[in-house]
């Protein structure tokens, strides 16, 4: 039986999640509650080298299907060696993003299969399902004004429309898995997000 | 309508396939036939980076399922980038090893989940199936000879218990693939296996 508690945050970039992931270890610290916290792609030495593939600006002719299977190769190797252990082990996990980004960006977003998604989801986790996620929801207005003239990434700078569908993607993941997932709006002040996220984790901690 | 030919070659390492595929090239040159020759995993710039992680022994930690969705993300890109347009433009492309590989050496070899490597196999080539297949067969003590004390990469360095369970897996492929595999014994001479494998592919030029 897994004891410990499996925290996903989810949404387009902008959306505020890196602020809120910060607010939420911060009070784990002074709570002394202990957590592991990692990324996506990545959180692992194979991980890392395949995520800077994925990330790589160089590598603009990527296929779709080779980026979703690039996106599950580094999760599986992250469940396994990271997540599955610490979660047997009783503690926190947050991951900035999880397999829901794979079927907002690669499904919903780039239009591959979502069917094939969702089994490649749980091949790719040892079928791990997060217990709390909670994902900020903005606007495209909003994500340009937040995002700005920064550097962008390979997929951050993908056109407007392809981040649109993605938004809407999570959206209809939202409705699908409302056992699991939190909206939040995004545009709301930093310290309300962050009293509800709390809220919600200390409603599981405790229950 | 596909007008090209496509053909791999497979087998355990040791097979003869490296030698194999060279006279075959040298043939078709002789005759004046276009070809495109590839390797697997690799074969693309973002493959052959895929490549690198899979065969690095500093990655003696990576997960089977890992291993799978790497190679499978090297080979789409290969098929959506070369061997498909190559194909459509009446070529012939010879592959050095290709999904087979992965039913034997994740499916058979590792006991990842067979049916699933089957619709990934699918979903990672569009659903291209090679026309010829020339299955090289050598036992594990032949193999032993062959590879002798060679500076070995990451899966050729696995204990001879999984290399057999490989071997098994192609005999198990090839009954099920009469139609497009052709078995040799990887213990005949170069001589009678070249010829071998020319009969076939003329055949099929000619019919």
């Amino acid at each position: 039986m897994r004891q410990g508690l499996f925290i996903t945050f989810e949404g387009i970039d902008g959306c505020g999640k890196t602020t809120q992931i910060d607010i939420l270890t911060k009070r784990l610290q002074k709570k002394n509650l202990k957590y592991t916290l990692v990324r996506e792609p990545g959180g692992t030495k194979i991980g890392e080298k395949i995520r800077k593939i994925l990330l790589d600006n160089d590598n603009i002719n990527m296929e779709h299907k080779t980026e979703l299977l690039l996106y599950s190769a580094s999760r599986y190797q992250l469940c396994k060696q990271k997540l599955l252990p610490e979660l047997d082990a009783g503690k926190i996990v947050i991951c900035d993003r999880f397999y829901d980004s794979t079927t907002a960006y690669q499904g919903y977003g780039r239009g591959l299969d979502i069917d094939f998604i969702n089994s490649l989801n749980k091949f790719a986790t040892d079928e791990l399902v997060p217990d709390l996620t909670f994902f900020l929801d903005i606007s495209l207005n909003e994500r340009e004004k937040r995002i700005g003239n920064n550097k962008l990434d390979r997929l951050e700078s993908e056109q407007n429309n392809f981040h649109q569908k993605v938004r809407e993607g999570f959206l209809k993941i939202n409705k699908k898995n409302r056992n699991r997932f939190v909206k939040l709006n995004g545009k709301d002040g930093i310290e309300i997000i962050s009293k509800k996220i709390w809220n919600n984790i200390e409603r599981k901690i405790n229950g």
